[in-house]
């Protein structure tokens, strides 16, 4: 579980991006199983000047990018949101985020969170702490420890929602979104 | 108007972030005067996929700072969006416009369109071929000049717009939020 870096066959970040807490989670790949390496929270509440924020956030992920050297970012991206604002700034915080992942050639990726639970939990509308239980279960993370906010499961949850996806026979199919692109990655299945 | 960069006493650079034009224009201020250096658009329509385009605003953005190493940048930014869905768009193309500044160390302000066209017009419903007119009449471009589309001009319009504020001798007045700073920014008016 604690193997450096090299030794993982893949490394998958998640993110979980707020404008009050970012979490974050780190998902290490092994032959076909997949570990915790690291979660944690960016705390951003504190700090009144919204674009201290974002150039929190912004140094924040390009930090782990650079510590972990992941090969892709899975991001939890709610697309609906109460109000025109609140949404504003949410596009802002993952804007920031998904630009440090850019500026260090990330590919990124991005997920409901109703996929996002429904992949961990097999129910779209779990709560976070059904999430957070089934992680322990799945990743083997010992039950006694201290963990950190349930953001950061969140975003651990999109890292592992992202391997699922991204790991499973049909995962190809799964992804494409028309029938078009289904042909042009697939050819050698239409005839 | 041409001279090099190191010549101006101040450069704002100005953005109008789109999700399929983006707009940027660059002030020079020698003395109290301001002048045009360059304006400009960055198309993103053509490209089908999210991520290359925010990737494209990152890339350009930071290529301008680095090009004419403004001394701050000024965003077009409305508060209000039609739904939810457009502003998360829109907040995630600033956002990455705005990481693009603040990876240079470049500070940030923001006016709302309305504020903008009060600034420059002296009416806050004014269209944007009337900004385009001011603009050209107070920056001195000659009116035969091929002009990129208005979402350049609008671009250098928040430019001028925060010159206008930020250089007017109440400016600190007009920026604070509360009594409380003004007191605090001003504290030799207060008895």
């Amino acid at each position: 579980m604690k193997a450096p870096l090299k030794e993982w066959d893949r490394i998958i970040i998640g993110i979980d991006p707020g404008t009050n807490v970012m979490g974050y989670g780190i998902l290490g790949v092994k032959g076909k199983k997949p570990f915790m390496i690291a979660m944690g929270v960016i705390r951003l509440s504190k700090m009144e000047d919204h674009y201290m924020r974002l150039r929190r956030i912004y140094d924040r992920v390009q930090g782990l990018v650079e510590q972990y050297l992941p090969d892709e970012m899975a991001i939890e991206a709610p697309f609906f949101g109460k109000n025109v604002q609140s949404m504003l700034k949410l596009g802002r915080a993952q804007g920031v985020a998904i630009a440090a992942a850019l500026s260090r050639d990330v590919p990124i990726v991005e997920y409901e969170p109703r996929k996002i639970k429904m992949a961990i939990t097999g129910n779209g509308a779990a709560s976070k702490e059904q999430v957070c239980e089934m992680l322990k279960r799945i990743l083997s993370i010992p039950a006694d420890s201290i963990l950190p906010e349930l953001d950061a499961t969140d975003a651990l949850g999109a890292a592992l929602c992202h391997f699922y996806e991204s790991s499973r026979p049909a995962a190809s199919v799964g992804a494409c979104k028309s029938w078009k692109e289904f042909i042009a990655r697939n050819p050698g299945k239409v005839k």
